[in-house]
């Protein structure tokens, strides 16, 4: 139990004496509040439904966090740290080729929304309705570039298809990526492994230029009913 | 004009004296009502909010639309009846291999997706906080079962890999296609042709068994311009 505990019922601090009564320490009420701007909308949400959720009196929440945008923060700081230090992370392998750090990054993208689903889906949401938003949005934007600039390394590594704009490329990848916290909570037995497998397995069989090795490959290449844009090759 | 205009001005009807002035048509009150419900979102948008946007006073705008729900309810309907007349039209087409109608489904959510972006936006970003919001997420569930099944036809007929479920193909097949609303609008020159031929090319180079042409097959089909698949006539 932490001085940051808070009880319940009365919004007071648990004493020792008390300490059979629940309580919420600040990670539960930051946890409990970014799963309710995510369920009814941050614009939407106000102390005073945060404090009902919680079961505490509105004056108790504001003794334990500054203020809704207080939250906001901390939950888009979360989803953001985790996604920087990916990008850092992945900068520092720049000896490996563009397209195995490529891998690495959807990888990892997919373990932080997997491992953060919560907050992620707070930033993916996130509009620009404040200035918080804005500075969140700046920092994503930055990560966004960094990716992009992954897929144009790659593609003049020459690994990568040239006839869709790398730009796209990237969008599309994330997009994939980010489209899950739509789904994943309800998605039963996939786990952030085989997310990742699936990911990467549709996204690079597409994206590479090198042929599949499989026994049909000459037969099919006898038929070729593939258009030069569709095997990529311009 | 119409019987419905509105001065913006007054909230009062326009009268044929004054049709220099501009003046709002229920269309128009749907679109901006659309924009502003995905600014800033739904919940945390009132109808003082809506009457402010256009500069009308809040009871001209209960003149115009009964609530705030009916403007939900027509930009829900919109996206769910273009996106279900796609299904109803390529279930039509049942003769066809399942792999050519997906590929179909694909292009055409994504023409709907940009002739319809701010209500697919719309319906997009519904949570089920409402009656309105439950029974457009119940259409929209039927449509993506629709389109989830006919993945797994193509996997049942052969044309998809069987390593990755159909379920989470579908799931991250139209999660692509989805992404794109929240990018489409900044996305410069790429219009919905390009962005159907990426998302296709992506997505089946990667899913189809087909092995890849290489340079030399590309020679050898230098004659074959188009798939059947890609003249698609659905």
């Amino acid at each position: 139990m932490t001085a940051s505990e808070l009880d319940p019922a009365t919004g007071g601090e648990i004493s020792t004496a008390r300490r059979g009564r629940p309580g919420y320490d600040q990670e539960t009420v930051l946890r409990r509040a970014i799963d309710l701007f995510n369920r009814q909308g941050y614009d939407a949400t106000s102390m005073g439904d945060l404090a009902r959720e919680l079961g505490l009196s509105k004056s108790a929440i504001y003794h334990h966090v500054p203020s809704k945008e207080h939250l906001l923060a901390s939950g888009l700081d979360e989803a953001l740290g985790a996604l920087s230090s990916t990008v850092t992370t992945i900068a520092a392998t720049s000896d490996k080729p563009a397209e195995e750090r490529l891998r690495a990054a959807i990888r990892s993208s997919v373990e932080i929304l997997v491992a953060h689903l919560a907050a992620v889906t707070l930033l993916l949401r996130a509009r620009g309705n404040s200035e918080v938003e804005q500075a969140a949005l700046e920092r994503r934007r930055a990560i966004d570039d960094a990716l992009a600039e992954l897929v144009r390394d790659a593609v003049r590594e020459g690994s990568l298809r040239t006839d869709i704009e790398p730009e796209l490329i990237s969008r599309l990848l994330f997009g994939m990526v980010n489209s899950s916290t739509e789904w994943f909570h309800t998605g039963g037995s996939v786990d952030a492994g085989a997310l990742a497998h699936a990911i990467t397995g549709i996204a690079f069989d597409g994206l590479s230029q090198r042929p599949l090795a499989t026994d049909q490959q000459d037969a099919q290449a006898s038929k070729s009913t593939t258009t030069s844009s569709e095997t990529g090759n311009v």
